[in-house]
């Protein structure tokens, strides 16, 4: 298909997916001219995969860039490469005090390493509610560890088997089930208000 | 306090302390001379919310603006403020299909409106999951809301009576909770790894 047939596919404009190509987010078509190229189903579904991590994953150019560099290339080690990757989509944490969350890491009886990202960005999140004046009533904190449990299990096991899928999978649901579980716990929110606030009359 | 106290206890600069100043996130302090103000405790509390809200809760100025605006003055109707504050945060989704989102929430059993801004919010993450070719699998899609589902009940138990800290606790806890169970999600997937591929040798 030309370049605008792509665009329309993908729901972009033409001038989106000429500006993906020259930042080689999508891979080029084959030229079929020295102007011209065509391209096939593989580019659609990169050019969608990049809209959904540069919208609802909110990702930059150049962290979609370093992510997909990533999953099309994750080398021989996968375990350095699933961090690579969050690197890549998160940042480091700043320097940051990760006492309290390392105590309540050993409360909820988790193994993850103490020096980790994700170790640091719970600290961040602790120190900003505690900023705001916000505290987290301890039965809805204990509430929170339990369902992060339940689902990090539930999502282990549906994990591919094989090594790269696994990666894309790990990296993409990362990225791009955070909205839909945040979206998901508003829901729950307004279906528990709903419940209480106005009881059903049927 | 004078403002260089004000900002050392807020964690910023003056610099930083003007600009919100001018901006009106902070309020002003007293005035000593036309040259010279002096600021409360409360001037820290507010400082601190403000660098929650720009920093962990990734509003803009004009987000955060808007939202503190409705956290001061809730007005009469708190269920149009919660509506007001949200929209501040999250603006509204873009024209979306929502007969997806509509059915996941049916099937949940979720009493929530069809017309809400969080029912496109659900629409949109499920778009961006198809548009990357990243099907979550039934059994972890149940997960997720059977989490969210506990997790809506739980905060509710622990909303405050008075009707304007109930609105302060639901705008802040839906801003700066995000990021506290994002963190625990990834904290959760970290543990049940360890737990799944290096056993304990205890």
């Amino acid at each position: 298909m030309r370049i605008s047939e792509l665009a329309r596919r993908g729901g972009v404009t033409t001038a989106t997916v000429k500006y993906y190509l020259r930042e080689g987010l999508v891979p080029p078509g084959e030229l079929t001219s020295s102007t011209q190229a065509v391209y096939g189903d593989a580019h659609v579904a990169r050019l969608r995969l990049v809209r959904a991590l540069l919208g609802p994953g909110k990702l930059s150019i150049a962290q979609a860039k370093d992510v997909l560099a990533v999953i099309d290339d994750p080398g021989d080690d996968m375990f350095e490469a699933l961090g690579a990757a969050q690197a890549a989509a998160y940042g480091a944490p700043d320097d940051v005090d990760t006492s309290r969350a390392l105590a309540l890491v050993e409360r909820a009886g988790w193994r993850v390493d103490p020096a980790s990202r994700e170790v640091g960005q719970l600290a961040e999140a602790l120190a900003a509610l505690e900023d705001a004046g916000f505290d987290v009533p301890p039965s809805v904190m204990e509430g929170y560890v339990a369902a992060a449990e339940r689902i990090g299990a539930l999502e282990l096991d549906a994990i591919p088997q094989d090594p790269a899928e696994a990666l894309r999978y790990a990296v993409l649901g990362t990225i791009l089930v955070e909205p839909l579980l945040l979206a998901l716990r508003r829901l729950g929110e307004q279906h528990a208000s709903a419940v209480r606030f106005a009881p059903s009359t049927d």
